[in-house]
């Protein structure tokens, strides 16, 4: 950890608003950015953290997120509802459309919002546990440009399109997994380069799709597989046809890469789902429950050279308990940020 | 194929109606039973077919499963119901739930139907279907005793938790996928024992908790693993929080093993969930975007020895289209359902 430099949170908040709004985000807009990416960092998922930052600034100054697009609901049908971003930053338009499905579900028990014409939104954990801590059952999923080969095929044919679900757990906080469908994450492999490691065997085909465990032959073309191969992706698919094609997002290879064309909006599609427990049950009863599973996965015998069973979603938890009001950033991260304020005139 | 015998779906129906018209079966829930059984069989799922007979007979024999359990709702907030089986065959149950839950999607777009003393359902992927064939989108997940490791544990701590979803897929017919959480099936291992072969790496352990690839010592008292680890393991325990613990049903360790101990109620929860896509988007539409998601896999550039990229479900789909009016049984199937037969004193 010795290239992690520390900031506090309420400084690097109050930095990311004043740049945030120097781009023509509104206060309340910049806030939701923040925090989600703040939220992500003391998470320890750094990929999805204020590393961002510099690309949303690139796509805000090409006119690839419009800074002032409002989140617009088109369509309602009971608990139900279409919604839009409009083109804007993914992450007020998800805070929004969380706030919405809560919302909804308190009236209508099981609620859903489709939002299509967004953009990235990072961890998408970080809205199943806005709804967890509702008291609710929450799920979120989202789409993204192609990046991972379907099973049998050899190029970027889908997006690892990740997953989230979260409930409340009582004294264990929210019970929380968020992950994406390819077998490893290609920040990861750029982390194993190096550090000069290999893969492990299955991950990852090279740009001729010959299997490969050597970061660079990936690296150099190559493309991600869906983890549990099958398995992987249908899921990938299931996001496609629920959080893509039902809220009229793009479809497949229609997401725009963001991270190559900042200028061009992806019309990223999500779908956030919310089910308020105590319409059907006690919440309290529900919440013991979960408490005496997440005891017997603590409890159960463990594997050899395993000191710790963790529930999903507690490692999270803990490294957020440990960062406090601390936010540890990779000196690149640190850097980046530096760039990024530049651009803006301003100083990080 | 040799050893595979072939029956007329008609005959094979006719005898299941018979058979368990015979144990006290209504002759609504033995169609209901028959028809999800032999579905299997046809999509080539021989594991949820007809294989199943004999046991569901030891339980209705033994007072593990009552014959004439009626499915009640015992409540109702809008789309959502908690409903239950009260102890009877898991297969009528699954399908009055999936029945409900498309008429409740009419009514309320989104509708969810949460099913406890339930019992083994058969493949999830059947009910999913039928919610597809709808117009809507169907998702199924349903609990399991105990056969699977958690991360980092080494004895049985959760079911391996079936999930399922399907989509309309128009000209593709349905885009369906049913999979488990482990990393392979208890079913499967048993066929690579008998043909002399490994399992892959990183699927099971022995009894002792260590990683093994040799069949024989998973099944002296040895344990399944989740496929893609913490990902399996999340996900399975997001059947637990959704389709146990949401529907009543009994958690974890307190889901009977109706192979073992037939003659006491399992306490199976499950999940239905139907989303109405015409409330929100012409169904047409949606099917479109879905049959060019599909060309796109199939025309995606395929990997060194693939022939074909199929689509999730396009598989099954096929098998019961080239199994028409005819149903292809094991041997062995074949002869337990001899076995169940003789033992309620009739002829198979």
């Amino acid at each position: 950890m010795s290239e992690m430099k520390q900031i506090s949170r309420q400084e690097l908040t109050d930095k990311l608003l004043a740049l945030f709004q120097k781009l023509g985000v509104s206060l309340e807009d910049a806030r939701m950015v923040a925090d989600t990416l703040i939220k992500a960092d003391q998470w320890g998922v750094a990929s999805h953290g204020v590393m961002r930052v510099e690309r949303y600034v690139r796509c805000l100054q090409s006119g690839g997120i419009l800074p002032d697009a409002e989140f617009t609901v088109d369509q309602q049908f009971g608990g139900w509802v279409r919604a839009s971003g409009n083109g804007g930053l993914g992450i007020p338009a998800s805070c929004k459309a969380t706030e919405l499905v809560i919302k909804l579900a308190k009236e209508h028990g099981i609620a859903i919002v489709n939002l299509r014409q967004s953009h990235h939104n990072g961890a998408e954990g970080v809205y199943a546990d806005m709804i967890a801590k509702e008291g609710m059952i929450g799920m979120v999923m989202s789409t993204g440009n192609p990046i991972m080969a379907v099973t049998g095929s050899c190029e970027a044919t889908i997006g690892n399109n990740p997953f989230a679900y979260a409930v409340p757990a009582g004294k264990y906080g929210t019970l929380m997994m968020d992950v994406a469908m390819s077998a490893v994450a290609d920040g990861k492999i750029r982390v194993l380069k190096s550090m000069g490691k290999l893969l492990d065997p299955g991950c990852v085909l090279d740009k001729n799709g010959n299997p490969t465990n050597v970061p660079d032959e990936y690296l150099d073309g190559g493309v991600l597989l869906p983890f549990g191969a099958h398995k992987g992706y249908g899921l990938s698919v299931m996001v496609e046809c629920m959080a893509g094609i039902m809220s009229g997002a793009a479809l497949t290879h229609e997401i725009n890469s963001w991270n190559e064309i900042p200028g061009h909006c992806g019309n990223t599609g999500h779908l956030f789902m919310a089910m308020d427990i105590s319409k059907m049950m006690d919440l309290g009863d529900y919440v013991h429950s979960v408490e005496t599973m997440i005891e017997q996965f603590k409890n159960a015998k463990k594997a050899e050279g395993i000191s710790e069973i963790y529930y999903p979603g507690e490692l999270e938890q803990r490294r957020a308990d440990q960062a406090g009001d601390k936010v540890s950033l990779l000196q690149s991260t640190w850097e980046s940020l530096e760039a990024a304020f530049a651009s803006c005139g301003l100083e990080f």
